[in-house]
């Protein structure tokens, strides 16, 4: 090959990989949908998904790691979760679910099931501990935060450890659902299952795990039948001024 | 004036009108913030509000709006909101909230309380006949929802109707924390207040309205210290896979 075939070579080896470099921006701009508004007001409750969809569980972590950045009651974050996308765990859910979640079950890309950790508060001075030596916090901080909140936590009776861990689970599992949203799924909220064997069926502590709700993610079936778009009851019902 | 001048003065308010255009234009892209990632990921609670900031009752209605955009069980929308903003219900606030959260209740432009209302299912039958009679839902649906749901929260123990309206809520109160930071406020959600007072000390029936939690909106204040910026456990700790 004669030096100028050489520097053509390099010249083209030069181009696709800037082609490419265009063409792999575009796919992500075109899968990342960064609208907030969009996102926020086009999502709605979608129960026919499309089986041939897959979320790998690099990208389900990404979103639930985007997820945990919601507020949680004395930065306790209580809570876990269970992500179900293989026919061994459709099948678990198929024993405490109501049937007509079946299909959201059987065809979406997989379902997280969120739960709230009663017993958050009990790694909560481990936490203070690892912010005050980032030098995020100063030890009066900590010391103040310790020695407030985790006396109240631990005198608390299990219903206000349950309610807690609810309120936090229920605001990551908002994020959530916008997070989808912005990798291009939609998703479906479910709550219809018995609550009383959700933590056993998964192999949890059932004492410690309480369900707050299931959400199925995945893509509408471009096959199916159009979704219902649901109403609202007007705002001034619903707000008062003080 | 000649003719010439006449022209020139038209060609002038023209380009008057153009040029505030485009300073319109600008202070309202400076003020909405719609980076999906740039909301998401930049929220944090704020404490320390600058007390000169107002949010009129027109801009709150319009976050109100697009907070009940959020899921809900059965779409029973088990949530009210109530909105403080003047002296006399800041004041009412200092008869159940806890000492630390008074400076953002002095300072933050307002405080928005989120009850879960557990009630909610007295006027579902109602919306659903508003959604057939909207034609965006078949007579096969409304009965089936109104024949499957609603018999279950008539039945419904007292503790159901408290937990679904409270993770309803929850859920409503996450996108209000988000939709804040799209109109550029920053929040701070509260729950420390004896919450056995909260429903009564508002006027409310503590029977049907149980507080879920309260946000107080405003803008950091530019000369208090920096926030707290908290840690997250790792998301490996936090997931399963099934």
């Amino acid at each position: 090959m004669d030096k100028l075939a050489i520097e053509k070579n390099a010249i083209n080896k030069l181009l696709w990989k800037y082609v490419n470099g265009i063409m792999l921006w575009r796919l992500i701009m075109a899968i990342i949908n960064n609208d907030f508004h969009d996102v926020l007001t086009g999502r709605h409750s979608v129960r026919r998904f499309d089986p041939s969809v897959k979320i790998s569980h690099e990208e389900m972590t990404e979103m639930l790691k985007e997820t945990i950045t919601a507020p949680s009651a004395c930065n306790l974050q209580a809570w876990k979760f269970v992500v179900v996308d293989t026919d061994e765990g459709r099948e678990k859910l198929h024993k405490y679910f109501m049937k007509f979640n079946f299909p959201q079950i059987d065809k979406s890309s997989a379902i997280v099931l969120f739960f709230g950790n009663t017993l958050a508060f009990k790694k909560y001075s481990k936490l203070w501990h690892s912010m005050y030596e980032a030098k995020k916090v100063t030890k009066e901080a900590m010391d103040a935060a310790l020695n407030t909140f985790m006396p109240l936590y631990e005198k608390a009776p299990r219903e206000m450890l349950v309610a807690d861990s609810m309120v936090d689970t229920s605001l990551a599992a908002m994020q959530f659902m916008l997070i989808a949203r912005e990798h291009g799924y939609d998703t479906n909220a479910m709550a219809g299952y018995d609550s009383t064997k959700a933590a056993t069926t998964m192999g949890l502590d059932p004492k410690q795990y309480v369900p707050v709700m299931a959400i199925a993610i995945g893509k509408h079936d471009p096959k199916a039948e159009a979704e219902i778009a649901t109403t609202r009851y007007p705002i001034s019902d619903l707000v008062d001024f003080e």
